[in-house]
């Protein structure tokens, strides 16, 4: 059984390749906070941008477009252990899909300008979904990531 | 230019039809935290959750595989007006992915027990990830959803 997703976008972001991403950024929670990015939606998608200008954050859905390799077991910076690839964000999933809040700074037409964006330039942007109560949990535990305090 | 993904798990849920959803709970923010669903992870895949135990959430990327139509407006339950569909949660999307964060209650090897489900039965599950402060904002504006208190 195969579902086949088409893009509805892509982003254009400041990190042009792997490498311009610091592994560091991973490891804090204000990492991203300040990277801009813009969101570009396809023309024919556009109409279902109505209503979204309310919203302040947004969840973004993509394909990781440059992994190569699917894993079960990943190694994340900074890590010595291998760790199960659903307890972590590795790219490098059986379906590279990605998931970030962003913040929505201004709607112009088709383009969104966001901040919090870790995405590379030319990502195929899935889906856009506003976020709301359910997404915010107060309290939360998160397991071998919860001594990163940096 | 189209990406294909196959699903790395299944859920088992007590709403095997999308009747069983009583629509009121999506404008509830406390609506399905008592609902308990299983995701049976595919044994191949099993080597993914290793380490997930101690993660107290997790976001869960689905597909609505019964829906069969696309819309850019759609009317959400309750309102009057059409909205853009990225600024709702509707399964009538461009892409049929949906995103719900649960809370995980235990793993039995490849199955965990979640609460917080909003999926049916048979649900094809593409992806799991660790809830982390990065999903955690502590103010955030809803647009047209901010008047719901219910």
């Amino acid at each position: 059984m195969q579902f086949s997703f088409e893009p509805i976008g892509v982003v254009h972001s400041p990190f042009k390749k792997r490498e311009d991403i610091a592994p560091r950024r991973n490891v804090s929670p204000r990492g991203f906070s300040a990277v801009q990015a813009e969101l570009e939606i396809f023309k024919p998608f556009e109409p279902g941008l109505k209503d979204i200008d309310g919203f302040s954050h947004l969840l973004v859905l993509f394909v990781f477009h440059e992994s190569r390799e699917r894993k079960l077991l990943v190694k994340p910076p900074f890590e010595t252990r291998l760790r199960g690839v659903f307890s972590t964000r590795s790219p490098h999933r059986p379906n590279p899909v990605g998931l970030t809040v962003v913040r929505l700074l201004r709607r112009r037409g088709n383009v969104l300008t966001v901040s919090g964006a870790d995405m590379l330039e030319g990502t195929p942007v899935l889906d856009i979904k506003p976020y709301t109560r359910r997404e915010c949990k107060r309290s939360f535990k998160m397991g071998w990531l919860e001594h990163r305090r940096r």
